[in-house]
């Protein structure tokens, strides 16, 4: 595939790519768009031009300020549409509606491109559930259900923000080492979680499981997530019932959305299961993803530095099998919402990816390029995530996403 | 007040309650609704009708499947239709338009009345807490927390029903006493768990918190609850993260909104908190209610028995309790958040509010009227729920929320 426009080498949104967001250029319209290089092609001005046919239901759809209706639409019908804008990509030569429909990437500002019912966080790597386990549970790293369900719990929705929206350093209750009386204090561990999530792009009724064969046509696409985590909350407060406050503070998202059709050449086998999974959660061939991951931390006025290299592949248990345990009880999905992975982390240190494990818990501050270190997030600190996979000269990649904390 | 309709003595719906719900009256548009006695106000009627003045606004509103929007106009807005109502419903005569505003409460089927961004479920019954450690932790029955904090955790939104939708029995993995291989099997140990929950009436900004004294400004309304729960999946999957298929497989609501300015009468001070709670927690003042409550089973072609009288005074923490906290680390609210109360179970053995409670984990078998017992539910089991506040003649009740098991 060629396109008239030129692409940068190494860009994320290369002609292979084509994810959805949305954006407003300045004039508070939100718009659905697909990235293409440093430019967005504006599906609400390609819907104007005719590029999909019945233009009034398209150009009314990619005005709405998320993609909940587009994406319900179905995959064959989504899946048109990203071949439809990757065939005018490569017209033989650059089209007379070319201005009309592209818009400078750099100039927008990208919004929240779903409305999420509900989202979940899994917990899904070996590596991160054991060096947590050490450190909270040092006699019981790994639980017994650990290796037998893809242990997930419900997160907040209403506090997932897009790339680039500042976190609030969050207050609350915290134990002091050694006492037995809480104090109301700022968090003093504040950390990000390395993760990556999926959006639903199929409503399951209420009743009836999907198989886990079935589970990838459930699967719309792929973003960056952080689940930030204020460590110090949540110790205190995560028994018996899992984590509260210390988590629903925020989490962010990357805004383009990279279709699971887009990952398709970068798909590889999973770690071997031991035990075998029961049944519902059986799966044969290549079930996770070979996506490059590494986490940047960048203080107020100094240079960035990379803290942590990690990757998807090293993820237990795979996105089919998170959906096919999250629905066997007859729990039903919507159209939406975004099921997370929990943090990924690899065998290596560099590769854990929480400030908890890269510190072990504070005892190993991080040294940063500016001479200072971290165990934990300051103020004025901004932390992005990025994610990419190659594979024979093809670069699918999903951008960043980042937040800056403040006081 | 007095009203010209005739409303049975001992209806839950008084002329001082009036609560908001969605109706469907056959022809499949969903209506907005005020439940009086045996009747319905039809709100779309009535704004056409032009009891609340902007005509097209007001019906186009009560058109919506949702109460959503109207509770998001605020309690200015809501508490004078809400009193519209109530003067229209006290003429000195039955006006003329009533046939063409009231609607046979038998004769329809009630929505869901609101769209549900997240639900949190809290857990702050200090009986409940107390049984349900005894079983699961008899070493350390009250963790450390509990008395410090409303401990909560997130729930499943896209699955909470309105009364009268029947329960799947759901399968899951189950680890059979003395076992360490988990089995995939319908649950054994099918629950209900006697909740109330409040509706969110008005947006709260991410990253700031609602102070604890004006949190009840936050509060639509109230509903019953039931919390079902397969306690079996939820022993095996519940740690460290918390409850996830062992709840999210099912939860019913009544379909009536009960205004917490209908509840006013009935404000009682909550149980004395030792230790005091911290600064962002206290309260002054009335903040529980005095709700009876009553739990009735009824197997298939049987009579009901009721097997648990309760009361929402016995909650340890408050509403506005619940929510300064969940907002306390600037964790944003939506207007159709619900945050449910936890499992509310009194002092004695007949006020506890699940079956895990009342058969002491399946040791001592429930005597039903029809001569059977139950430890836990039975396919063609109907569980319903029932909650009414009186005082000195006055009555504002709840209505009930129901629903029976099917394999």
């Amino acid at each position: 595939m060629k396109t008239w426009l030129t692409v940068p080498t190494d860009s994320d949104f290369s002609i292979h790519n084509l994810p959805f967001g949305v954006f407003d250029a300045g004039d508070g319209q939100p718009r659905a768009g697909i990235a293409i290089g440093d430019h967005i092609v504006n599906l609400a001005a390609a819907a104007e031009a005719g590029l999909f046919g019945k233009r009034r239901f398209f150009k009314k759809l990619f005005e709405q300020p998320v993609l909940n209706d587009f994406i319900a639409l179905g995959k064959p019908a989504t899946n048109r549409i990203r071949r439809k804008v990757q065939d005018w990509l490569c017209l033989p030569e650059r089209p007379e509606n070319a201005a009309q429909i592209l818009v400078d990437r750099r100039s927008v500002r990208m919004l929240l491109p779903i409305r999420i019912g509900d989202y979940t966080d899994f917990y899904s790597s070996i590596e991160h559930a054991t060096n947590v386990g050490k450190m909270f549970r040092p006699d019981n790293p790994l639980l017994p259900n650990w290796r037998w369900l893809p242990v997930g719990y419900h997160g907040r929705s209403s506090s997932i923000v897009v790339d680039g929206t500042p976190i609030r350093r969050p207050h609350g209750q915290i134990l002091p080492k050694g006492e037995e009386i809480p104090v109301f204090s700022a968090t003093k561990q504040l950390d990000f979680e390395l993760e990556m999530a999926f959006v639903i792009g199929k409503d399951s009724p209420l009743g009836q499981p999907v198989p886990v064969k079935k589970a990838e046509e459930y699967i719309f696409g792929l973003v960056l997530f952080n689940d930030w985590s204020a460590r110090d909350i949540q110790r205190w407060e995560y028994v018996p019932l899992g984590p509260f406050l210390g988590k629903n503070f925020g989490s962010s998202m990357s805004p383009w959305i990279v279709p699971l059709e887009a990952l398709k050449p970068f798909r590889v086998k999973g770690p071997k299961q031991s035990p075998p999974p029961l049944d519902y959660l059986k799966t044969t061939g290549a079930r996770n993803l070979d996506i490059e991951l590494e986490v940047a931390v960048q203080p107020e006025n100094g240079p960035e530095t990379v803290i942590c290299r990690s990757n998807t592949r090293y993820l237990y248990w795979s996105m089919a099998q998170q959906l096919a345990h999250h629905t066997v009880n007859g729990c039903n999905l919507r159209v939406g919402d975004l099921l997370a992975s929990g943090t990924i982390s690899g065998p290596t240190p560099d590769s854990f990816g929480s400030l908890l494990e890269l510190s072990w818990a504070g005892q190993k501050p991080i040294p940063l390029a500016d001479g200072s270190t971290r165990t934990f997030l300051l103020d004025g600190d901004t932390l992005a995530i990025r994610g990419w996979a190659r594979k024979d000269g093809l670069r699918v990649g999903f951008g960043e996403v980042g937040g800056t904390i403040s006081a």
